[in-house]
């Protein structure tokens, strides 16, 4: 990258418009934003800046892998749920560096065997590169610990065989942090809403995840097919985990799925675009995911969830209302009455809870293991089987 | 039906919520809205009221077939357009007599034979049940006219192919209104937009088209999928229309497609909900159509349409804007600059005038005749090889 002025100012313009989405923007170093070949600003966090644990800490825990910027929400996540975080590690200096800047009481490991063979520890949580995020957590399930990984928690069909298989075998908990559900507030209003039968019958999901590049913050693998695990495995397992969610699915077949690289001839092992369809034995699903948000969109993207119902239906404007209100968090229900406008940016979120809830008491009320596997198996049966798109 | 009053209030209330998308509705004679089992009410009408032509005639036009409500904004769009109304003829008579008090000055005549046969007439215009909408074209083009049709306007490959071979014979227009787009003033403005390159290239659509189903205003023939053609075939023919219009593709293929009746077991020959994939030479699409728009929403269907470009997206609220502004032609541009809204409520409709001058100049800027046939051949081969869905 030329280091001229011009460019300078263009790529914190750049950085900071993706990373628009952090609420505590303005708690985060500098030297965050400042790494753009190592990290990954993150689009979907919805970190605040806050540290202590909201509750009383319950559990230990313990970061190992910082490569992209979603470890923030993530520990963010369990440390309002009553996790107390204890140590981490990472390979890359600058990560590290930025990362003691917002955690300056957390102890830095010298290695990850010392993170895993640490007996206070019970979770691992990571944002290693996407494929090597289940062989630590294959590692940690082994030493006793249970593991809660950033999305795509898993990037290939004999990855996730051998997940499954030691997850039984260790009966450890294998969370994969799918935040576009469970860290968006919207979407966790409408989960309760369709629970307590607002829509009828759930009929069919769409879920749209466009999502803003910004090649210039991103690291080279970033543009690895190979390491990410393609669009569908990496950003669509969000949606996959909605689908299976919201129509409340427990089998469900990938009906088609489509990847491609329309745009970006310079980078010839990305993919810039992908959609599949779904049917499930409670309800179909539609998924689309790009990299092609542009710069006059004030977030990193308009993702969107329509659910429909048989007796109504619920659209969720994830993170922007574009020509509507302000903020994220927008959930519009339709029924035979009436429609009706939910501001869901006070609703709580109670995934970190729950998860730090589960592993004091052995429960599974965050998500099922069947359901986080099933989601992740699902995209990656859609990337498997995705027809290869030239336009 | 029961004729109790309560019925008889629900069944007023019904068919007005149904109607709501007709702007001129007090204008409607009530008989329109009292003949349940024979007329479809209009879901995508606009009728203003106008009768008279906006411009000096410069062609007669007669009606054959009053059987869907969408007639009335059809021969507002050719009267507007310069068309001059001379005659109609429908098997029903009470069709007539509605057709009559919102026409008067127009001459019934006394069979299908003596429009066919009047050499004054150069377009005839149908609404007729859709399965008899292709022989009917075949007979006027044979005839010497040309010929516009309420969609679907053909509903097998069969007569598909019949009227492709008809149609290159006698090289008469046969023009299917696909309304959601020729009639939408918001989806007329994006074609504008994206002609111009608003958005750069156009990469995929999603087209969303659900409806509300009104059981008790319906014909007999609109629960059995031999004579509507299917869900794919009937209203997702729009979106057939506008993914290709959208994309510029010329060649398209279904990925894949889905029909099912999940909700509404007491009509065995219905389909309630349809989906399909698609992929063209210039870009992708995705459609989804549905019977299941909740009485709790203004207007008869929340239509949706998205379109993805590499610079920037459109997204177009044709009906209405949930929790946002009134009516409807809501257009939303994001492009590498900024988010844009556009009112397009005082857009032109330029279909009617584009048809009328074809057919006095044999040019065809309203439609390309294979634009036409290959949104229509899309449809039909989604809907043949559409999976069957039950959940």
């Amino acid at each position: 990258m030329k280091n001229t002025s011009l460019n300078r100012r263009k790529f914190v313009k750049d950085t900071l418009a993706g990373a628009a989405g952090i609420a505590g923007l303005t708690t985060l170093p500098l030297d965050l934003l400042a790494a753009p070949n190592k990290i990954i600003v993150s689009e979907e966090s919805t970190t605040s800046g806050e540290v202590r644990p909201s509750l009383p800490p319950k559990i230990k825990f313990a970061v190992i892998g910082l490569n992209h910027g979603h470890i923030y929400s993530q520990v963010e996540a369990v440390i309002r749920g009553g996790g107390q975080l204890i140590s981490f590690y990472a390979k890359e200096d600058d990560l590290a560096a930025a990362f003691t800047k917002k955690y300056p009481q957390v102890k830095k490991a010298r290695s990850e065997k010392e993170i895993l063979e640490d007996k206070a520890i019970q979770l691992v949580v990571s944002a290693s590169i996407p494929d090597e995020r289940a062989p630590l957590g294959v590692r940690v399930m082994r030493h006793g610990k249970d593991f809660m990984v950033d999305k795509p928690g898993i990037t290939s069909l004999e990855q996730l065989a051998e997940v499954r298989r030691v997850q039984k075998e260790t009966k450890r908990i294998y969370s994969i942090m799918y935040s576009e559900r469970l860290e968006n507030k919207a979407t966790v209003k409408a989960g309760e809403l369709v629970k307590a039968g607002a829509i009828g019958k759930v009929i069919q999901t769409i879920g749209l995840g466009p999502h803003r590049m910004n090649p210039k913050t991103r690291p080279d693998w970033f543009f690895d097919r190979q390491r990410f695990g393609g669009i569908i495995c990496d950003i669509a397992s969000h949606q996959f985990d909605q689908y299976l969610y919201f129509t409340g699915s427990t089998q469900a077949d990938v009906v088609a799925a489509q990847v491609g690289n329309v745009n970006h001839p310079q980078y010839p092992k990305f993919e810039d675009f992908g959609d599949a369809m779904l049917r499930g034995n409670k309800g179909m699903g539609y998924i689309r995911v790009d990299w092609f948000t542009p710069d006059g969109l004030k977030t990193w993207g308009d993702g969107r969830l329509t659910i429909l119902g048989t007796e109504g239906f619920i659209e969720i404007r994830k993170n922007i209302d574009i020509g509507g209100r302000e903020g994220g968090n927008h959930l519009f229900l339709t029924d035979q009455k009436e429609m009706r406008y939910v501001d869901c940016s006070k609703e709580p979120l109670p995934y970190g809870e729950q998860l730090v809830n589960d592993i004091v008491n052995r429960t599974e009320t965050a998500m099922t293991q069947e359901h986080c596997f099933l989601a992740t198996e699902l995209a990656l049966k859609a990337q498997q089987q995705a027809k290869s798109i030239s336009i």
